[in-house]
């Protein structure tokens, strides 16, 4: 049974990765092309030639103007993917079209709907408004994943790996032994777990970025919207320091950190990151320190879940996991997407686990394929 | 199923590529082991020796006069595959014998027979004589092809992807525009597809052949004899000059181009090429520059073939593919092909697709394993 | 049906391979976690955290004293597979518990034992008593084999073919020339070969390392117990010269070769081997000399037995061997395992060949999976 989860919108790129040149992406298994009309309007179709499936993607093929010309044979298509002309005739066969998708450039994102095309408009885009918002400088980047998505929601759904994975950059023994709270809001599908450490060690990532030297009162609050877009709304401050009685919170520094997730495969998958702060909005230092920071662990956790992909790959299915109070956010955030994969294919959802399990209790593995 | 012909020739090698080294290719599928006894005649037989399999043709195996020793345990056979020798006793077991292959030597080719021997010498091996001939001088190489060798089949039948994929070597924008005429004789298993270009812009690989300067009548004609053997039959000459009344042709310039496609497996091809010209004989400067051109343009496909066996093989079976006029004689090989293998195999040819496909209707992808 | 033998110990590493560092192989499918402990004591146990399979040899999991700390989540283990400790909570699961594996030193390697571990005390570990005994000096190694392990038992069950694959090292003509004698104790679970050459070439592998000049006296015992351990007792002298009649053997060098055969999955095997002699016990030439000479045979054999794995995993079911009498022993070998690897699963043996089989019959292949 598929774990990806159809009839939703996915992160397919930057805006500023598609441009006048050819550019492809597999996103839930389907090779799609992206390119930029002379208007500037983003444009999505099928990555195969009607005629004998040759990637458009492939050179020798290129753009003339607004339509694409194949490199094997000159089929050649519009922005609407209608094709246009054939070799070796003038009449262009009627059926001659390629699949197109719904396209939206929002948050500095483009999104892509897979699935059933009229069920796009009807579908929200969850947002991420300081990516592309005045009063925010943010870095980004995407790092291609050799490991199924559900392995990227539960790494990121559980903060506590920081302390160990990514010590020395963004965690401090005080991640790993503070408690959380979880809650769910199953009618809007969104999964809250919050953390709040009143007087924590100041990791190197944060203590270099916003010039604090002492310890801190960090929150990490995170709201994932399965099965795509990912935020951690992080709050740095001195430690005591805490917001106004009327919501404002002149005083603490706020780091927005978004991961979109979006399947390449069943077993590979896209990473984004991005990195929003309303401080030093113009220091070049810091979006450096921060970009090459933020990427450095990005690139730890894809190692560790690359290698635990060909574990999962590797061992028989049955495998049990033992689960304890710290997994509450992601096996609610497994029960979700498997809730959504089983509604995009028509199927019944598969018995979840429930949104808290028992510390110690064993439950099967989610994620096999 | 199968799409590999059996009982029938292949070309396993150039002549010169089989001497008193051992020497292995797969051929549909078999591992052969060809070598030339002393007299000079090719032998083949199974790389695979009786006793645990290993490879005659891996070392330290070796040729001792007539017989070749076998690297792991010295098991020794003779030309004809009977075995002469074994360790540790005198007796050779009466069934130590190596499978053999029909083999022939014609138009500077190995042919060698996959299938039923019994029925080689009632098959007829076709003809490119043009390749060992006094009168016409020839280069030749051959590519292995990742690729299923139905893909190659497609790609010769349909040269109007000269103009796109070999654009500045072969091809002009006057073959992908002049329509082409099909011929189909079943009774003989032979396919051809003319087209011919009154007036063309001349490419450069026969301008810097020739030394023809100006517009030219280029004529292509295919005659294809599946599944083994493809002729191109191109002629050149200045615009306007025709063969003379009595078929003589002394004004234009001939070349034969030959493919022999071999199955290498189901999903990987030998893409055996040569190129016969009746002028500038003996110009090395000429056979230089004709050797590397067509090996460039050679490779442009293996590129292009090796992308198109990868879509296919990640792809769900059941794509529909679009095919137009251009494809008539790529669809009537295919038929054709497809009727041979199931000969070979007592199976009835799957419903085959008319010899001429009206424009824009989509039919089952051919090819899918 | 798996042909790996169960309910068996197997040799997992050299002592000298697990210290203070966490160490993990793979043993016949089970990746497995090797430490020392602070006293010096080798533990075995399941190399994934309980928690999300991460493989507990993966940095930056480490050791801290006696316990090993997961890298992911720090979920924290003692040397007896208990957990002591997981994030964000002071109660540790009871169940928290990884799988560990009896272990034991002896003769420089450390066994393990695969199975049902109630039944390692009563299952005897092999001995092989020069490798770490007074009076014997000895030089080690393993190679990975891209094989598996029935390849490896066939190659040193009949050593027929050192004289082709190993030529210029262990190999001369009499190897192959001399009949062999088997003897099987079925009760014991022991297979014997005998070969005794009275006068033959001495090869470069005991004429430089025993400094015997002239033809020799060579014999070869070979004693192995299915499915692990493999002896063969080498003994070199001058032609002519025999053991006294009180079974003392002071004239003749004695090199006893040990192949410790481990399978890592059904198609990968650990390759360890050792060259114990009782001669030149302290000259580090000679040991240099046997150390480079058999790991180089050792290699011949790797690539040999890589070759014959792709081969065997590329061919149909059903290829018929032929078996002559230098076969004898690994037929025995091979029915000896296949009736352990039954009794492991609870299956019924498969029909066997029998002990000896005449000379020239074809039998079904073994050790396809």
């Amino acid at each position: 049974m598929t774990s990806i989860v159809r009839n939703q919108w996915y992160v397919a790129a930057y805006g500023r990765e598609v441009g006048r040149e050819l550019f492809s992406r597999t996103i839930c298994g389907e090779s799609i092309l992206f390119w930029r009309t002379e208007a500037g309007e983003v444009t999505a179709m099928s990555d195969r030639c009607v005629h004998r499936r040759f990637p458009l993607s492939q050179a020798p093929s290129h753009l003339v103007g607004d339509t694409v010309v194949c490199g094997y044979h000159g089929f050649t298509y519009g922005a609407d993917g209608g094709c246009v002309a054939v070799p070796g005739q003038t009449r262009v066969p009627r059926t001659a079209r390629l699949k197109t998708y719904p396209v939206f450039e929002q948050d500095s994102f483009v999104w892509v709907f897979i699935g059933d095309a009229e069920k796009a408009e009807a579908t929200a885009i969850p947002r991420a408004p300081w990516l592309a918002q005045d009063g925010w400088t943010t870095v980004s980047g995407m790092e291609p994943l050799a490991a199924r998505a559900s392995l990227l929601v539960d790494n990121l759904m559980d903060l506590s790996h920081e302390t160990y994975l990514h010590g020395g950059y963004i965690g401090t023994p005080e991640v790993a032994n503070t408690p959380i709270t979880t809650e769910v809001d199953d009618a809007a599908g969104v999964v809250y777990v919050s953390r709040h450490m009143a007087d924590a060690e100041c990791p190197p990532f944060y203590a270099k970025s916003t010039g604090i030297t002492g310890r801190i009162t960090r929150w990490q609050d995170i709201e994932f919207t399965p099965p795509c877009l990912y935020k951690l709304h992080s709050r740095i401050a001195p430690v005591g320091v805490l917001p106004d009685d009327d919501g404002t919170d002149p005083d603490a520094f706020h780091v927005e950190v978004v991961y979109a997730i979006t399947p390449e495969t069943e077993s590979t998958t896209h990473d984004f990151w991005a990195v929003a702060r309303d401080f030093a909005l113009d220091d070049e230092g810091v979006s450096d320190f921060l970009r090459e920071s933020n990427r450095t662990v990005v690139l730890q956790d894809v190692v560790a879940l690359d290698v635990l992909e060909k574990v999962l790959t590797g061992e028989p299915d049955g495998y049990q996991e033992l689960s304890i109070n710290i997994d509450t956010g992601g096996l609610a955030a497994r029960r979700i997407i498997a809730r959504l994969a089983a509604e995009g294919t028509g199927e019944a959802a598969p018995a979840a686990p429930p949104a808290r399990t028992p510390a110690g209790v064993r439950s099967p593995a989610a994620a096999t394929r």
